[in-house]
């Protein structure tokens, strides 16, 4: 069985998102698995002194132009949040906390999530929106609320930020093949060649 | 006749000068022109608060990576220069300098320009390096030299900077067809895309 294909993003990340909704299908393709690895850039901008795309001049309003119009060509929703961009923590934990119990259903959870803030504007960054996001999907709410605050589900995505910035990711979606990195959404053509190819 | 795509690009950026050897002809495919616009990345930072690639953690490295593996791809001589980044003064001013004279032989003067750079890792923010690559088209290299000192061919790249970030450019290469703009030498088929559509 070929190595899975590890898939960084972070749940504020308008690109993760577009990405997201590509990966599984570009991977089985090629008979390839997908790892999702959900970090926190707000972590790895510390390092790398990078600023939220939004608050950048010029670079911000060209990121809102470009963002609708790559959201028509991935043909998929897509409204930018009216609290943009937020910081992940919760569904991040979420995710990792159903991750350990059962990764399929984890991997529903981070679709649902994504959908929810860019299709259907909900600010995922409270613990009870993404609760109820949850919830949809069969998990108890009220213990996964619990989880994001317990010191064991903190831990485990700081070792998972941690272990990603050592890595070398620094922005979102971060996508390894064998040990090559790609980063951004528009590098999709690129993943998929090098997965046919095994690289040029 | 179609208005002509405008590309910016400063002669320091690797992925400017990947989006050059691809540029015109990819118009010219769309019954095109394409007006060369040499800008400086510098200024433009000031504004951003952007920091040249190199210099930034994670994403550096990556870069270095990633700019050789786009060479491959493009399929173009790439070797990333001793001396990187530069000031591009020379270079653009005397580019305006011959454009203002003869628009052809300053085009061939940018890719030139380009090559010496990064495919002979020629430091061309040297007048001396500019003017030998400048006489090998005929140029005149005394005059060159002098001309890039002179106050109206400083006002006149000034002018050209200043209207590119009145514009929204901040980034090398950044493409405008019909005032829609495209960041980057990745989003080259998406210019073309667009030529072929009008937009979606």
């Amino acid at each position: 069985m070929a190595n899975p294909i590890d898939f960084y993003f972070d749940f504020s990340s308008p690109y993760g998102y577009f990405a997201s909704t590509k990966i599984d299908e570009l991977a089985a393709r090629h008979g390839r698995g997908v790892v999702w690895r959900p970090i926190l850039l707000g972590a790895v901008f510390k390092i790398t002194g990078q600023q939220p795309l939004p608050t950048i001049p010029l670079k911000g309003s060209y990121a809102a132009h470009d963002l609708a119009r790559s959201a028509r060509l991935f043909k998929v929703p897509f409204k930018l949040p009216t609290k943009f961009p937020i910081g992940a923590t919760a569904p991040s934990r979420a995710f990792y906390w159903v991750s350990d119990q059962d990764a399929a259903l984890a991997r529903k959870l981070a679709q649902a999530l994504y959908h929810a803030y860019f299709a259907e504007d909900r600010d995922i960054s409270n613990p009870e929106v993404t609760g109820n996001v949850a919830a949809k999907l069969g998990v108890d709410k009220a213990e996964l609320i619990q989880a994001v605050n317990e010191p064991a589900v903190k831990e485990r995505l700081k070792t998972e930020v941690d272990a990603a910035i050592e890595r070398g990711v620094f922005g979102s979606p971060y996508i390894v093949v064998d040990g090559e990195p790609f980063w951004g959404s528009d590098r999709l053509e690129q993943v998929e060649r090098w997965l046919k190819t095994g690289g040029w």
